[in-house]
């Protein structure tokens, strides 16, 4: 089997298609690299971007994106809704296949170490990644964003990890990380009423006493004209989709709510919906066929999960 | 409103019949202090004592305790499966009407420093009465119990909150504290397989990425012939009981397994019921009493909480 790590690189720059695409045009026709998808958001001004690939392959596209970044973006001429750091704000690693996290800690500080080296650009290391407790949030780190980071970089306790202790002048800093797979994940509840939807949200996530590995709020889809339990699933292994969905649905029923349907945003390992496919086989008292294809997958998660709008190019094993 | 708090004192002996009514006799024909009941456990060799009333007589209640104690019990002879470092153990306040978690922090703050001056017993604060971080969970605290304590004491790091750093030669310490109310929740599997049961208690519990106040595991009942998850709920304003037996009946789904009944044991307080049977009222359809007895309560717990072995005296509310 292939090693095979996700990288998601983050860069500021959401509204110039043409900027965009000289950026992301460096994982075009890669060796063992493949771009999945790149997201642009105009009000973010930022592009998130889904590589897969061998490690080392991948950390050599990495590379050249940053040296395309350093003459595209200045973030001195930067705004947008998100907080920013540097013209490539973060990079994460995520293990995919073959691959353990520790293995995926060390990639992060390979990369770290020759971004500083060869762009003189200062690499804060977070989450997994981290050396000490308080880098592992992101958001601490980046706190200031990159016009503070002038002067918090000077700072003993704010130090990079890689680098000296100065911001690049147009570029700042990176944060480069490793952290597990995470599944965005949307359910849809048939009401306008966002205040009903976020006690549902509430009872599912960590922050409010639920799951511990689940990060969700309300949102109100003006064009579909009904809410969502938006969230983020930290762990799939310890709090599955099904699990999310039923405790979900169980909630939505003291108010008589229709939940018809959920979606993926991004990737999802076939494994996270193998693993909720047998919670409805073993209910429906049907054998889990363990030669499944990813069709079958597809169709079964329609199904038994309604995702609507899914496809076999959103399971990450169909690019593997 | 009368001003309420719980305290739920053990102590260090659960065989010697005479010996723990001389002990728990302090309690009886109280002004303003309820011996709710108490729990003698020979295999533990402990007894766990449930008080309720207004702070101040408590007080007054624990520190005669203590005194009878001193004469009772002698740690140097004690054996028994429990961790234990005092004859009088532990000493948890509960706010329970009118009274704030700050407050109980107080009445605990009032009564070690009594204890220590009075008794010339050293004490340790902990749960949500802990002056550091390390010192919030008892078990770090009583870690090398009663024998480990004499020299543990003299540690700098585990200098007593209060009194000096010396063990009382015969008593040992006492952790003294303040925690929100427990309930103790038992869900009843149909089954003998303690395997899958315990994949439902992983399933809810926190520590294996369930519910944030919930701990479980299962346990399998000789006498009934079948098995149960048993549960602590830390805090069930959060993680309310419906959610919990209606997350196991889902997980029970996939096995076909009946999870046909529940039990309290010790107290619970009618919030945590109500909070709960409101649940079923609005999937029913039904308006919620907002004027429901108690008796209402129990009967409605058994119809829809599937209480078994439940009647009013379980209820905290019943003796205010």
């Amino acid at each position: 089997m292939a090693r095979i790590v996700e990288c998601v690189p983050n860069f500021s720059e959401g509204r110039d298609k043409e900027k965009i695409e000289r950026i992301v045009g460096v994982f075009n026709n890669r060796d063992q690299v493949k771009l999945i998808n790149y997201e642009a958001d105009g009000d973010y001004n930022r592009t998130v971007v889904t590589l897969i690939g061998s490690p080392e392959k991948v950390i050599e596209a990495i590379m050249d994106m940053i040296k395309v970044v350093i003459d595209e973006i200045d973030l001195n001429h930067h705004t947008g809704e998100h907080a920013r750091m540097g013209a490539v704000d973060v990079i994460p690693f995520i293990p995919v296949s073959d691959v353990t996290m520790s293995e995926c800690v060390e990639y992060a500080n390979i990369l770290a170490q020759k971004i500083s080296n060869i762009y003189d650009i200062p690499c804060f290391m977070y989450a997994e990644a981290a050396k000490e407790e308080k880098r592992i949030a992101l958001p601490n780190i980046r706190k200031g964003e990159f016009e503070g980071m002038k002067e918090k970089i000077k700072l003993p306790e704010w130090k990079p990890d890689y680098g000296r202790a100065e911001i690049h002048p147009t570029f700042g800093v990176i944060g480069v990380g490793a952290r597990d797979f995470l599944v965005a994940y949307n359910i849809d509840v048939l009401t306008t009423d966002e205040k009903k939807t976020a006690n549902f949200a509430k009872a599912i996530r960590q922050s409010s006493g639920g799951y511990q590995y689940v990060q969700a709020g309300p949102v109100f889809l003006e064009n579909r004209g009904h809410t969502q339990v938006t969230m983020n699933i930290l762990n799939f292994k310890k709090n599955p989709i099904y699990r999310i969905f039923e405790t979900v649905k169980m909630e939505a029923r003291r108010y008589h709510m229709e939940v018809p349907s959920a979606e993926i945003v991004g990737l999802i390992p076939k494994d996270a919906l193998v693993k909720s496919l047998k919670y409805y086989y073993d209910v429906d008292g049907i054998e889990f066929p363990e030669d499944i294809t990813l069709h079958e997958v597809v169709r079964m998660s329609e199904h038994y999960l309604k995702l609507r709008d899914f496809s076999v190019d959103k399971i990450i094993d169909y690019f593997l």
